[in-house]
């Protein structure tokens, strides 16, 4: 089995490494990362500028655009055969609700479902150093669940873990996404020259955050796994517009 | 009414300077849109660095961030009032199908949306110069429409304009989106210092086009009207995944 | 006579455009520069990625590049002659003694110079809104007096003028650069994210700023005009240097 | 003592662990180096948002900006003492003639001989892998004799290394910088999306490059070592342009 992994913190980041050598008893790997910290890059292509692929130290292929570019361009142009999964993480902090709209995790697993492989993106709900190994077993797991009952259908799974030791999850929960409230304004500041300038603010909190959602799953020590798909229609107001128009 | 204006290709696109010279005449308009074209932005948020608000000879204001950003500063750090709608474009090029997963223009009027304001992104299916008239006029009729008959709820419409003069157009269609089929590879390259470097390739050509699609819509010579949510959850697959997990 | 003319503060600059405004009697104007500012950028050359030209509204060419890139690509690749002088300003606050090592304004002049053109760097010593036409017609007059007695050799030359009226110049005066005290120590902040940050602070006061520099020039109110080179070898300590290795 | 080594290759390069290794017998390291590669840099500085200061696995510290904020923001911001010494490299490629103008590495030593302390560039003519352990045993040379032998006022050295085991060098030579001819013209290109872009070319061959100079020394297998000074006024000028002006 062949594993691409990537993340939005960039290959440097400890949760990629964690995720790496955790699945490197389960898969062949390939690592293909930013070369920088990516958070917040949403599905961004990089159409401006050619991308650089260069090796690292630890083996990790590093890639000068977004998690987007790094999947598109390992799945199209490096490697000799399509992976079997693209795993986006481990990311550091929670990818809930909106979050997902936003996110280069989230990004990075979209691009290998919409190049026709199954992915899963994974993020700890942490803000603190966080036991990435936890989320790593439970990626372990899925992928092992994987090998022995396949999807039979494409999948993109966004996936939720608490940032606790293995042995205090609560078990899983499939969910849907929560709601934030809306962001924090932006913050504004001057800088040393005397300049204004803005910076934008923390992510509201969560909102729509009940039974169901992937923000209660995570806020009962369980781990939540959502779903997702990419087409934004929304067919429930369709009727309405039309009659509308 | 007060309308927040802005864009990805930049604040000093010919396709935004023919819709707020059209919409001037409907409403009071504020222009907050990238320094610099950042089409392929997708919904990506500056986080690493804080933004800076200028304005320019035009009296449009122009942010060295991302679409996104632009929107999501202008209404929680600069406009005093919550404006009554965000409108996006015109884009120079289609944005159908997969392509709202990329796209800037799009992602500029999804903040709107996010921050409950009704939103429009609007772009001309055009490769060259392209009757950005038509389109600016189209998004007239819509607002004009919506002064009459305010959206009874949140809205955020992704319109697509055939690029040919208003009288040739065959009328509005309200759609779902189409898909296309995969991007093409990346293209290998060298550059002059011998070092290989990827270009990200074309979009895949429209491979769910037929009726009801945006896709078709267009190839009809019409309108494209598609409403967007943002909730990415499978919910056709929950199932499925709870038996499976 | 045909000038190139670029800056380091971006294409839509009003210093920029004053300065086109004036030399169009006198030659024909040819104007790239950065699509966006760039103050600060020294001599720095984008090697990892194109550039791209594109012509604004205003006729001006801009660059997604540095003030270096823009004189290097119009000279190179784009003019079909080489240009009689190449111009960089007027830039929005001097550029005096040490600041001339990252002055984006600066290196704009400096690579024309290294491409074999008579170049000039201008700069306003101001920080407010400032007398851009005071600059401009400084410059005019030193392009008729090479047009009457051109030079004999290449020339680069850095000319500071106060912010003052035209008539208020108290002269001009031919000035080595002088020195500035040690640069602020960076500004230590913190991002609403939590993150600590560290701005780049002010440039130093004056140091050597007596009889015969530039900053002595302008504290009198006249114009200064610094002849440079570029050949950083220190030649007065090359001796000592072979005796201590 | 203490040093302080930076680069413009970024703080993964080869080139920076081979000096940092073989310098930590002589002294306290600390490294500062660019998060990613900064080749072509030049002294800019990052003025348009604050940097971030991390610390990788291997004990280095990188910085989101240029070789010129990594020094900077070391000695102003982040070192309890000032280093008694910086050093810049073991950059991958000569910085010889008027390289020194554009190149990252020099302008990270020279940031720290603006701030007051003693400070040495150093580059391997090299396009290939290289012997990096050459050029490291070159500078460890270098800060020994400086502990036996103080340099009794300020210098700034730009040395560059014949890329040849150690042994096959042929001494060393205290040059001058040479020049070289002009640069290629930009390399016109086409990109995927049917658009113009502009790649800057090679650097020009070697003009200036007899006796005495940096590309001579090399030539001859000799270590080239130049002292640099920052003061661009052109002195030899400046009586000929008071006449003119």
């Amino acid at each position: 089995m062949r594993i691409l992994l990537s993340n939005d913190d960039g290959y440097f980041a400890p949760g990629l490494a964690c995720l790496a050598e955790t699945l490197s008893s389960l898969a062949d790997i390939t690592v293909v990362a930013p070369e920088r910290d990516r958070s917040g890059a949403s599905n961004s292509l990089t159409l401006d500028r050619p991308l650089s692929l260069r090796k690292a130290h630890s083996g990790f292929y590093y890639v000068n655009g977004t998690p987007t570019d790094c999947v598109h361009l390992a799945v199209t142009g490096m490697l000799d055969h399509l992976p079997d999964m693209v795993i986006s993480g481990i990311n550091h902090g929670a990818n809930m609700g909106d979050d997902t709209i936003y996110s280069g995790t989230v990004a990075a697993a979209t691009e290998g479902y919409l190049l026709g492989i199954p992915s899963i993106a994974v993020s700890l709900v942490s803000k603190g150093a966080g036991n990435y190994e936890t989320a790593a077993r439970v990626v372990a797991e899925i992928i092992k669940r994987h090998q022995d009952h396949p999807f039979t259908s494409p999948v993109l799974l966004n996936v939720n873990v608490p940032d606790v030791p293995y042995d205090q999850l609560q078990g899983r929960e499939v969910t849907r996404l929560g709601r934030r409230h809306k962001a924090e304004p932006v913050v504004k500041s001057v800088n040393p020259r005397g300049e204004t300038v803005y910076w934008v603010g923390a992510a509201g909190a969560a909102q729509d955050a009940g039974a169901g959602t992937d923000f209660g799953a995570v806020a009962r020590g369980m781990v939540s796994v959502t779903p997702l798909q990419i087409d934004l229609t929304h067919y429930g107001q369709m009727d309405v517009i039309k009659g509308w128009l």
